[in-house]
């Protein structure tokens, strides 16, 4: 299997560094965007000025170093393998435990998709939890810690920009459950990263297939390069044919944490019959998920079967798939929701992988009208609960939160979970502002994203121009990704985030000095920049030219202004 | 001339009608959405509940009603001329007054550019005002109040809701100077609209030529795809060739008010030779686009001679074409700004043809870092002073707003131009939320847009995909357009301004209905919405199917919430 028609080799003007932990010798991936010197004409004479490099997060993996060669049919390296076995606490099986995952693997007419390699799974030895919030609580700062901790400084220290991150803050913030790195002993192709409030705002894209759509090739193409344009994890919500042949090609090639909804796949299993769907079935898919690699898993826990009725007094009842089958399943069982029956028993198979749980909105308002109603903040009551429970087992958690809300009603959804849900990290999607914008959802939403990021959500969950009409394609991908690495840095930039408004200095700095590559380079999207850039000079391709075309040359502010800075200096 | 390539002939699904005002014979062209009725089976039945009609605010025009036939070479039909007529307190000139407009028509190798029809220019009769502030603090109310009146309010009362917007709050909220209507009698071809923070917020577009691009039809074709999209009001902003004739097609054939920056024709006149420029080629020049029918000017008399300095520490100076010429011009000449010393008699010209002034934020930041800075509100406090001064004239004002501002400063700019200015409207160009993706700033200038006027900013300026780099093509319009509609919604909803729920909430159910064409009729692009839909459809192209591609048949939450929804009425 190759990956066609996308390049994500490298960025434009950029190298790619590792900076060195000090504790276990970790390497820490970064990219490094080279500057042009400032150039100045004084008394005649052409004067240089240097810029400094400017290091940004990097979310690409080893698919942009140069001194890698990445074949997706091996798999990315498998940076924390080593790390894992040094805890001693855990073990490889002989086989795989799931019975679904046996069934797939004897099945011969799968071996044309399956991938070429298979890995023993890995558990905690009998008797152990290997969470990174059991080592936290421990007072064990980790290599996944102690990784974040520099991931999230990037440069600061060389720049002079007082940090509070150290590894011991971010063990600290970890115990208490207010941050989490998804980091599943069987994906150790990952890179940590952290979510959490005090932390750079993250955020996920969604990719996966249908039963009318894409296939694994398409999919992990898609996870590759939203991981190029700054996705922090990635989640595959596949619902269509081959699930776990796909899952295993993209966790497997991921660079970042992957998180799943099991709760589809076991629907997948028992064809598409809620009334079918049993805890027995649920829980093997866990585990095959579990040792697959499967980072974060969401679980709709939370809805329980008084939501039924609830949801019948709203605009637009249910729009959560998870939420919806599981509202189906009490309704027709008449029975309380087996995941909320059963979710000691889902952390505990958890807490022997280092699986954190996502606790899925299934309530989320699916219209402004439904936002802030008495079902979602149910719900979300719920959820606070269940995050105690989870944080017993030493399972790290993430609560999902809307949806459609108005930007008026997005301070409460905030406020609500921090009051509830101690404090432990809120992952939104979105939210949505207005509900009239099909087709711009990905702005809709932006707005509602960097909003609430502002006030305190840890991850948002980016939203594609195709929400609500289909799936995303890779240029879907792109836009929502670029769309809401805005909205989150913008966050960061409220939150006055240590370091985070490097990049924007030295672009604006790049911009007054004409120089143009800088300027791409720097910028999200360096291509689409330089594009818009060039279309309109065919004629006059120097991209150092100092001016633009919105302007022309007789009418730009900046060159005028640069004039006057000049006079103002010799008069 | 014609225009091409574009089709502004009719919205789908949708249907022009007119709204009769009680006073004076008004007749206010609104859009209603027409929808399906909800098909549900019950006992066996197919049983239909009809969904009401949607109205909406239409920038349009005519162009968009089957009984004109628009054709540019004439121009707009002159809806106004008899209200201004009316009142009987002005006259036609035998000539126009500019010697420049004189010049420009003497010159016969112009001909073939120049628009067909010449209008002989109207002035107020010697002694008069003839502004709508003028008319309001007289208590009068005009046609044209008592038409932004019934336009705000759609068709409210028929649906039973409560709005406190009548003629005589329109009336007295333009008395106040906290509302005004763009309305040079010179353009009665534009229908009129409000700009105000008790009203719906209203975005602006820009277009216009410069040195290196763009015909005559192109700019046409651009203005009225603009009012096409939503647009409320348009500057053209033209620096290149042709300025004069330019701007006469595009007024001739403009339903919205337009906006200039007579200083940028004023420094065309010198050939770009900022020392050159006068009081009296810049008073020309007013004048000349007063009789044109310019609706309001952009004029950057709060940018001081101590400006300079003030500019020379920042990051990036100044980034107003405006402001810098100013600033050059003072330092240049040593003096203080001709635009603030002729201010008094700047406003009595234009108070003989009701141009409003906008008055321009020439010191404002053009990257975060130099957000909220003493240059910036220094000018800021400047442009108070002269609001006062325009008020005396009954001038009607805008204050225009930056720029590039980080989310958490965004409010002090509201709180303080609320201070300073005596709650004028205030008029931003987004802000941005970072300077770091060029390529995208119809995004990130979207969300300091949406978050400014939920604050009361009464009308936004659009930014397009193509900001910083190049003059922005017909899709960038419709791109920047529609993030701004997204914008200005999602803050009227924020700010519950009444009915502006109905439309979201018409669409949420019609998605819950999977009524498809009604959902995208409603949508603010419902060409776009259409076609993401119906692209990863092309086997099944049935626009009514109960589920999209995104989830698929068997993991629509709609779907099975909609089953849930009948099994509990069942149970």
């Amino acid at each position: 299997m190759k990956i066609e028609n996308i390049d994500v080799s490298s960025y434009p003007g950029s190298e790619k560094i590792y900076v060195d932990g000090q504790l276990h010798g970790v390497k820490v991936g970064m990219r490094k965007i080279h500057q042009h010197p400032t150039v100045k004409i004084e008394e005649g004479k052409r004067v240089e000025y240097p810029n400094e490099d400017v290091v940004v997060y990097d979310t690409s993996g080893v698919f942009t170093d140069p001194e890698v060669e990445v074949d997706i049919n091996k798999g990315l390296p498998r940076l924390r393998e080593t790390w894992i076995e040094g805890r001693n606490d855990t073990e490889l099986l002989d086989d795989i435990t799931s019975e679904y995952g046996r069934k797939r693997r004897a099945d011969s007419t799968l071996d044309a998709i399956r991938f070429p390699i298979e890995h023993k799974p890995r558990k905690a030895k009998e008797g152990h939890r290997v969470t990174q919030m059991h080592y936290a609580r421990k007072g064990i700062v980790t290599p996944e810690m102690e990784y974040v901790a520099i991931r999230e400084n990037l440069d600061n220290k060389e720049r002079g920009i007082e940090s509070f991150i150290t590894p011991e803050f971010v063990r600290d913030e970890i115990a208490a459950g207010r941050a989490m790195i998804p980091s599943n002993i069987n994906h150790p192709e990952a890179e940590p990263m952290i979510i959490g409030s005090r932390f750079s705002t993250k955020l996920n894209t969604n990719i996966g297939n249908s039963a009318l759509s894409s296939g694994i090739e398409e999919e992990v193409a898609k996870a590759v390069w939203s991981c190029y344009w700054g996705g922090d994890t990635l989640m595959d919500l596949s619902t269509g044919d081959n699930i776990h042949e796909t899952r295993e090609w993209i966790i497997r090639n991921c660079p970042v944490p992957v998180g799943t909804v099991p709760i589809y796949q076991a629907l997948e299993k028992v064809k598409g019959d809620v009334r079918k769907l049993t805890w027995e079935i649920y829980r093997d898919t866990l585990i095959e998920q579990c040792e697959q690699g499967v980072d974060y898993f969401t679980i709709h826990a939370g809805v329980l079967r008084e939501h039924a009725k609830l949801v019948e007094q709203r605009l637009t009842g249910c729009v959560s798939r998870g939420g919806s089958i599981m509202t189906q399943w009490c309704v027709e069982h008449d029975e309380e929701s087996f995941l909320y029956t059963h979710f000691d028993e889902i952390c505990e198979i958890l807490n022997k992988y280092d699986v954190a749980i996502s606790l899925g909105d299934g309530m989320r308002p699916g219209s402004t009208d439904d936002a802030n109603d008495r079902a979602q903040f149910l719900e979300l009551e719920i959820l606070g609960e269940l995050t105690k429970k989870a944080w017993e087992h030493d399972v790290q958690v993430l609560i999902e939160g809307p949806g459609h809300v108005p930007m008026h009603k997005i301070k409460e959804n905030m406020d609500k979970q921090k009051d509830v849900c101690f404090e432990a990290p809120f992952y939104t999607l979105g939210p949505l502002t207005t509900d009239i914008a099909p087709g711009y959802d990905h702005i809709t939403s932006a707005i509602g994203a960097a909003i609430i990021s502002s006030l305190g959500t840890a991850m948002i969950c980016y939203v594609t121009p195709k929400e609500h009409l289909s799936l995303p394609n890779l240029q879907d991908v792109r836009d929502g990704v670029i769309a809401y690495k805005i909205a989150a840095h913008a966050a960061d930039l409220a939150r006055q985030f240590p370091g985070a408004d490097v990049r924007d200095k030295a672009l604006s700095k790049a911009r007054y000095d004409f120089r143009w590559k800088d300027q791409f380079n720097l910028s999200l999207d360096p291509e689409r920049a330089k594009e818009y850039y060039l279309e309109s000079r065919r004629n006059a391709p120097d991209a150092d030219d100092r001016f633009c075309t919105m302007c022309g040359p007789n009418f730009c502010a900046m060159r005028i202004s640069q004039n006057i800075a000049d006079k103002c200096k010799e008069g």
